[in-house]
């Protein structure tokens, strides 16, 4: 099965130790400040630093140390830490992603940052590279 | 100084051990076949799936062991490698990370992928993200 499916890039994922640490290379590169969000789901505060075409930069602080994202940085210290693609419609993504037999962490989308539906894919599938699949919601 | 620099998301970058075992993910989850090149400069033979918003998936595999490349897979495995930004004025930009005292390792921009000309932030700047400037030439 070969959906027809159009991905944009939406963001990169970045876990720093501290927000304020982290923004100041994007600050000092020209970046205005940017929008910055709890996110229960995750156990981690963002802040979003916004590209021309769409894009963004998430910086990734965690609000706990049993934050995947507090794992991460215990283990590889901070850096990139997974990308996020755009999709029309989540629910058909997931499906077709379970007919190529691709594994995923979640099933169904969880609530992410900015009112998306979020769903990733497991690194183990996509040589190591932990890939999100996000789609806003429709509704405001 | 606050340069008004407009930043885009160019493309992430991979590193895979191969180009054909690490596209499978991407071809099975819709993606088109992308463009393959060489680039000499870093060692690697990449290749690009497209995503709507201009932006795109660079795979990247090495072909030399003295390769970047090669060294990140032996140290980290496959993963996430660099992000790359497109600016309009590459040179605008070194000055600019100059001025902010933003340590770079290209201090003149060096031939990219897709005849664009690059130059990268050091990871030790960038709280350990390896950064890539991209301007695509003017002329063709």
């Amino acid at each position: 099965m070969n959906l027809p499916i159009d991905y944009e890039f939406d963001h990169v994922g970045i876990a720093v130790k501290s927000l304020g640490e982290g923004e100041k290379v994007y600050l000092a590169m020209g970046f205005k400040a940017g929008h910055t969000e709890e996110v229960p789901s995750e156990k981690v505060r963002v802040r979003m630093f916004e590209l021309g075409n769409n894009a963004r930069i998430e910086l990734l602080e965690a609000t706990s140390p049993e934050s995947p994202v507090a794992r991460f940085l215990e283990k590889r210290g901070p850096g990139i830490h997974h990308i996020c693609l755009r999709v029309k419609d989540i629910r058909k993504s997931l499906l077709g992603l379970k007919a190529a037999n691709i594994r995923v962490i979640n099933e169904e989308p969880i609530q992410g940052a900015g009112g998306c539906e979020v769903a990733f894919i497991h690194p183990s599938a996509a040589g190591g590279v932990l890939v999100e699949l996000s789609q806003k919601r429709s509704s405001k």
